[in-house]
This record gives structure tokens, sequence and C-alpha cells, in this order.
């Protein structure tokens, strides 16, 4: 019997994170879920079959441990995800040196280093393959004011997921980078859909079904750039 | 019994316009094909089982027969490419005003035409929705030298894009833009696959399959743009 | 006597164009003002010690004559700025075949024209030198909803700007093109400046002091695109 | 008698960082030259008539020691420019996390610290007016192949300027960044002009007359950004 395909989503909270999760385990992957607190996952992982894992990306050893992880027990990923991310609102001239740093290694260094433990599976197979996906947002294109803690670590994600994709294409590793421009349903605990009419922020289900066809892209036209946006977003 | 929906497709050469039938009419939709020269669609016609129109599409007379002719026999369209392009390599110093106009004309007044044809009778219907995809290049973000016949029809084509996405998304019309960035199969008479490697330009099929999948993208998620080039292409 | 360098600027109007006469006029070179009412450029003319030529931007007979008469006149151009625009906002719905394509012949044509003209000149000369300027505008990066007139021209002159750019800069030609986000002093007949607060807007002399110091620049530094706007200008 | 203004420069070497501090000087400005090791600034501050300071921009106790030092010794600057950089050109794979972290810290983490600093002693002033500058450079636009240590502190310095640009414009503050595509002059020891033709690489003094230019812009029409590359540069 044919192993399934093994997916990594790093970053799973309670609205992209845990819709890609459903969405490759619907397509027949056994998907490795990774968050900070591991307890938080097991509801998701049982429903989806999957396993969950806890994992703060910003630190090295902890991502280590979980690709030796999920390499040992699920086996190579063909498919990473890196999703999480950190924001606080505030101007330059109150911005704590603590936080500003915080906010980029949750939104860049944790996708170094996520990023380069993927790689470094998927390379080390006979016929490399695979995909690497991070999710950008509005503030990987603009920075905007009071956005520089945003900003500044997703524009650094973009650079990295270029020269990632420069550097591994042609090894036979996609790299793709999703710009999500707008709010994520589900993903703030006091939104409620019905406020702002239907479908008027982006379903984690609808980004889900972009990243999976990502991955299924063949290597002739290979995605390295997308952005989502709902239909009334102003942009 | 349902109709089927309706898709036109501007623009059709041996290459990509004739895989974007191909893939549409997979999917169960009536296509219509339009080109310079229709008896050159005749075969395509057949094999699809869909419709193939003469159009110049520089000329508004042509570009509005053909949509009143789509409406009439097929039904109002969901679906709308625009796919044409012409380019002369040349010095700015030997350009001719003739050329560079032509140019234009071709990839960009074109897909303006079509583009409001398209919209037209999209929101004359009850619950107006549908598509139009617009074809980009390499040349749609980058000027390169001895390219400004190219470039400048289409950056002109991608403003147009991105004015008619503003204009027209809240209103239910997903407006998309393609950035091909490289050489399609089967679109220079001379090229040869083997001689570049498997997969080493874009397959006409794969970038069908992308423009069909930003078809069926839920408007709670919609992509302006995206890219698409071959694994083992330089950018 | 050393003879007195050459400028041109096409497209004189009573803001930025004529604000680029009185700067060039100021730093000692001969001006030549085109537009195509002559009979306005009168008194700028008188005033700076230049002259005032008649000139539709967009017909290649009255763009060649104009440089022909100024190589007569006056001598080889040392440098020309391009600034003519056109604009009607209108939905895609109801936008003319005809308003479409005029904005983009006097936003983009008139340009590659006078580009044209003008490196054909300088390049004719024996140690070809020489600075050709485009005058962009906020629509040169953005197709914002209802301005595809503006856009579809604005994105054009830029591809002809980088194209340019990329072939006569080894040659010593140095082309740039400026992004001019707001709105310019005196260019809409019922602006006052105090209504918005003190420099609110653009004030020409400011945008024409910046374009001087671009064809100051020496060539181990030229810059091809930089944006100017208001101090209180949300962007 | 009039107080001459204060400029910092943070980060200079013996290529642009030496060539701001005489051109800032040069206009009757009182320059403070900052930099890891401050004894090589000894004979540049002599020269100049202004000061050294040694200070590690990526350490917060030490920009603030030296804006303070700054102020007490000079008066408030009007002028600040950060201009530090670290790169090591190496895989993905090979990438040690402790020199992405360290390569960020110098191009982007000190950017903060400095322009957090020189805002907050701007807009401590009654009438508060400045100019913040940044060094950018070709990574700061592309994630070239192996340059993800450069690319990733480059696009977040990138980022930081646009949103302290957008938060700081309105409150008096110029904000800048200009991309310098290109190799400068006397940065890599073993560089000889002469093999590569006249003014085949970025001058510094021509670099540092354009950011000169852009202190003295008046507030009316003030540039975020700007590239600066040599004539005959591909790009």
């Amino acid at each position: 019997m044919a192993e399934a395909d093994v997916a990594v989503v790093v970053g799973v909270g309670p609205g992209l994170g845990a819709a890609l999760v459903r969405r490759f385990s619907k397509a027949g992957m056994k998907v490795a879920a990774a968050a900070r607190r591991r307890e938080r996952l097991a509801s998701l992982a049982e429903e989806t079959g999957g396993r969950a894992y806890g994992c703060d990306a910003t630190s090295e050893g902890e991502v280590e441990r979980l690709f030796a992880a999920v390499k040992a027990e699920l086996g190579t990923p063909e498919l990473v995800v890196y999703n999480a991310s950190a924001f606080v609102r505030k101007s330059i001239l109150e911005t704590s040196t603590e936080e500003f740093e915080r906010c980029w290694r949750v939104a860049c260094l944790g996708g170094f280093l996520v990023g380069r433990a993927a790689a470094r599976l998927m390379l080390a197979e006979a016929a490399a393959h695979g995909t690497i996906l991070f999710t950008g947002a509005t503030a990987s294109l603009r920075g905007g004011a009071l956005f520089h803690n945003l900003a500044v670590g997703k524009f650094g994600l973009r650079a990295l997921a270029q020269s990632m994709a420069r550097e591994l294409q042609a090894k036979g590793i996609h790299v793709a980078h999703a710009v999500i421009d707008g709010q994520i349903a589900g993903e703030r605990p006091g939104y409620r859909r019905e406020e702002r009419g239907q479908d008027a922020v982006l379903e984690p289900d609808a980004i889900a079904e972009a990243y999976y066809q990502l991955h299924r892209q063949p290597r002739s036209a290979w995605t390295l750039e997308l952005d989502l946006r709902p239909w009334v977003e102003k942009f």
C-alpha cells in the first residue's frame, strides 16, 4: 500500500492554520500540526487523524526537534507551511526594542528556521521535491503607519521566500508566498461574520484551497506569489 | 436540464489559447474561441464542441459583434479571458510609430474592449457574477531594453486589470491578471521541448489549470494577481 | 563664449511645466517650451528669454518638426522633459473607446514620440550625453477604481522610461521618471492653497528643483525613479 | 552667531559613510560620525571638524548613549543617516541561525534603534523638523539566490522607512530610503576603479550629494524613495 504524503503546518490557530490541516488531511495527507501549545491541537489532530506537536517556532532547537520527530513518525514532508505571526500596533516612539525583536522573530526568524529544516529534509531525498509555503499579509507589501512591527517581519519573510525560491526551485523545491490581504474569519475572537455581510472577510477554507492548489501545480508552471482578498475589500 | 456555463477566450493560437479552450470545455463549459482568422479555429471548435469566431480584438465593432453573437448563440459568459499580444523587439531609435501603436492596440486596447464588453454583459444579469482574466508577461512588471513595444502594452493591461478589479469586484465580478514569466511551449514554431530539459518551459495545460482555478475561487478569497514560471527559469 | 545648454519642456501649462521652464532658465539654459497652443506660452517665453513652440505631442509630424526647429534654432538639447497628461474619470462601463485611446495618446504615445526624437538628437552627437525625464503620477503605480484612463497611460509611460533607461544609459543618456504623488498647486483653476494648510499640495518650484537635481546627477550615480509628495499627503 | 545644524551618520566606513560626513560638513553642518570602532574615525573627524563616536548600532544602550551625547555636545540633530549593513553570502541550507540573526540586527534592528532615537529627539523640539535617511540596496527590492542574509534585513529596513514616513511626515519629519543599486567605490579593499571603466561603480561623493539634496527638499515635495546606480550597471 502506498504511503500517504506528509504535510506540516507550523502556526496552527483557530483560523487559517486549522483550515490548512483539514484541507491537507481531506486530500489524504498525514498532517503534522504545530503550535506553541500542543494541548490546543488535540481535538484537531483527533478529527483529522493527524499528529499534534508543541513547538516555539522562534527556537532553533524546538524547530529541529519538530522536523526530526515528523520525519521519524510520519516521514519526509511533501508540503510545509509557515503560518505564524505576531503584531503589536504602536507608534515608533513607543515601541520597545523587545516588542520589535519579538514580532520579527515570530514573523520571520521562525520562517527561516522552518524553511531551512524543510528544505534540508526534502533535498536529502533521492529525487528531491516538495512545496514550502509562507503566509504573507497586506503588510508584506506596504509599511503602514503604526504597522512597523508587522511590516518589518512580513517584508523579511517575503525576501526569504524569494531568495529560497531562486535557490531551491531548480533543485525541485517549490517555494511560494501568499499575500493575505484582509481579515481572516475566526482569527479574532469577538468577530461576527454577519456584521459585515456575506463573505466579507476571508474564509479560512477558501484560503486553504488556494494553498492546496499551489502545492498541486506541476513544475512547468509554478507560482511564487499570489494575493487573496474578499470581494468587498478596499485595496 | 441545467444550461452549461459559457466561456470566451479571445486570442486563441496554438499554445495557451487552445489549452484554455480545452480546459474550460473539459469542465463542462460551452466555449467560444476567438481569433483574427476564424478558419484556424475550426478543428479546435469541433474537438471541444464549442464555437469559433473571427474577431480583430483591436476593433471596437468586431468585439461588440463577438459578444452580441456569443450572448445570442451561447448565453451570457461566466468567464472571459483576454489572451492576445503582439511584439516587435527593437531599439527605441528604430521603432516606428505604427509599430509602437499596433503593439499597444493588440496588448492593451483589445483588453479594454473585451473587458468592457464582458463586464457590461455580466452586470446586466440579475445577480451579477463572472470572471475576467488577463494574460500578462514578464514585461508586465519590467521594461527591459528593446522591450518597450511589449512592456508599454503589458504594463497598461495590468493597470486596466487593477482598475477594473477595484471598480467591479464589489459588484460581483472577479478580475485577475496572470504574469506568465517565461516561454510557453508550442508558441514558437521552431521550439523543441527536448532541447531545454523536461518541463523547462511553461506547459499550456498547466497555465490553463491555474486560470481555471482562478475562476473557481469563491468570492471570499479572490486573487488579483499571480505569477507562473517553469521551475528552471531564472528570475 | 560658451554656448548655453538647451532644455525642452513638452507639456507646459500653468503649474509644473512653467516652473520647469523657469528653473532651467534660471540655471542658465536656453529653454524651449512646447504646448498645444503656442500663444499661451508667449509671456513665459518672454519672461525667461526662451522660445515658445506649438506642438500636439500626439502627432509624430509635429513632434518631429518641434525637435528639428529646436536643433536649428537653439542647438541639440541637453535636457528634455515630457510633462503632458490627460484624464477622464469614468466607470469602465461608460468609457468610450475614443476617450480611452485619447488619454493613452497624450500620456504615453507622446512620451514615446518625444523620447525617441530626443534620444536620436542626443546620440547623433560625438560624445553622447543628456537627460530625458518623464512625469509620472500616483496612477503610475496603482490602477484605482475609475482611474483606468489615467493609469493605462501612466503605467505605459513608466514602462517606456524603464526600457529607454536600460537601452540608453550605457550610451550616455540619463532617463528618469518622477512619480508625482499628489495635487500640484496651480494646476486646478479653482484651487486655493490656504484651504488645505501650508505646503499641503506640491509646489511646482519644489518639483522643478528635484527635476533639475536629477539632471545634475553625475553618471556614476543616476536615479531612474523617485517619488515626490507633500508632507501631509496620505499614501 | 547662528548655531550650525547637526548631522549624525551611523555606520561610517571608508566608502559612503565617510563621503556623507564630508558632504554634510562642507555644507556647514556639525557632523557626528559613528562606527563600531571609534579610533578609525579619528582622522575623518579631525579633517571635517566633527566628532567621532564609538557605537554598536545593534545595542539599544549604545545607541541611546550616542544620541544623548550628540544632543549634549552638539545639539539636536537635523539630519540622521543609518548606513550600516552586514552580509554573508550562503546557501539557505548552510546559513547558521546566528548569521541570519546577526545580519538582520545590523541591517534592520540598528535602523530601528537609530530611527527611533532620532525621531524622539526631533519631535521633542518646539517646531519639530528634521530628516532621517536609510541606506538600501539592490536586495531591498529583490531576494536573490544566496542573498537571504542581506535581503531579509534590507526588505525590513525598507518596511521600517515606509512605516516611519507614514507616521512621522505629517509631524514634520522627512523619512527617506535610498536604493543603492551597485557596488560603491572604495567599499571593497581589493577593488580598483580602472578595471571596470570610468565611473563604472557608484562614487561615494555622488551618492552623498543625492542624500544631501534629499535633506534640502522643502516639505511640499518630499521623496520617500529613489534609486541610484552607475550608468553602465545592468538592472
